[in-house]
């Protein structure tokens, strides 16, 4: 998607450790606009598949998910990261590894949420370890839902997550793709 | 807002602890066609205002959040609620008492994102006891932008928030306020 290419070598910042800062539109201020056409492009990309419901994880891949899922009708939900007063006992329950936040934590749906006839396609901002992804991927499991596919923002190519997720038989439609990156060279998109 | 009402009585369930769970349509579920209605609700209520930036929680304020930004055509910021690797050290700050998960946190947004020229929209799910709107505020204030006002979707009248955030000058604009909720008698909106 050359819109958010564009974006992400006029607005991402490199970090060391192999963090790429696009907070100024992405995850932290989010530009509106910019998620309408990424919405509208997931949609384009999915449009042979029948979705009943958006899944995505707190806390950035949420307004990415609510936007897009305009185009698909659906509701969406997001698994949340730690246990709240909130949610009662009758959980799918996952654990993941965070990349950026270098730590384990739980994951939870509540059951009423995912059903066994839901079709369901992932949204987030990042595929870099894949941890997320495959811990979203066993709560649609344990749901007995079929997942549909997952529409990553930017997946950076140069980690395991993309091969390991699509390894295991995700379709995954990654509107960036990063295959090199540094402070001195900056990024380097694939094809 | 007659929909949102007719939706909490509907699909809202009261719990011990004054806790209304509407996360079937609002903050773990969330119906995104009911969004639409609670942003063009909230444009109209501050179409009077001229606003720059829209400033939310994560998690469950940033969906409701974004797309009501689609009516106001401006981005959209969230305070996270833990420091991370990805957050530079160059930060507004706050701390907020969460009622839901009955612990105190820090709120972080990054400097570069709030600008004292910025007239400043709070878009949050609830209002309860008034301290995740109060620590909000305080980060408007330390960047010496305008707070234009708080659009929230459910605010609970009989808890001490509405009265201290509008005491303080803010200006709220609730689409639903709840005077008296309980398992026996259900929920009672303020006319």
């Amino acid at each position: 998607m050359q819109l958010l290419k564009d974006r992400i070598l006029k607005d991402g910042k490199i970090r060391s450790g192999n963090v790429l800062k696009v907070d100024s539109f992405l995850n932290h201020q989010m530009d509106i606009t910019l998620f309408g056409e990424i919405g509208r492009e997931f949609k384009k990309r999915f449009s042979d598949c029948e979705v009943t419901k958006i899944l995505t994880i707190e806390a950035s891949g949420i307004g990415i998910a609510c936007i897009a899922a305009q185009y698909f009708e659906v509701p969406v939900v997001f698994a949340k990261k730690t246990q709240t007063k909130n949610i009662a006992g009758d959980v799918y329950t996952g654990k993941v590894e965070s990349f950026t936040h270098g730590r384990v934590y739980d994951i939870i749906v509540a059951k009423e949420f995912l059903n066994s006839g839901d079709k369901i396609l992932i949204i987030d901002d990042f595929l870099a370890n894949g941890c997320a992804l495959m811990g979203l991927a066993k709560l649609i499991k344990d749901a007995g839902a079929t997942l549909v596919g997952a529409g990553i923002v930017i997946e950076k190519g140069f980690q395991d997550g993309g091969v390991l997720v699509r390894g295991s038989g995700v379709r995954v439609e990654s509107l960036a793709i990063i295959d090199a990156m540094s402070e001195e060279d900056g990024v380097t998109f694939r094809d």
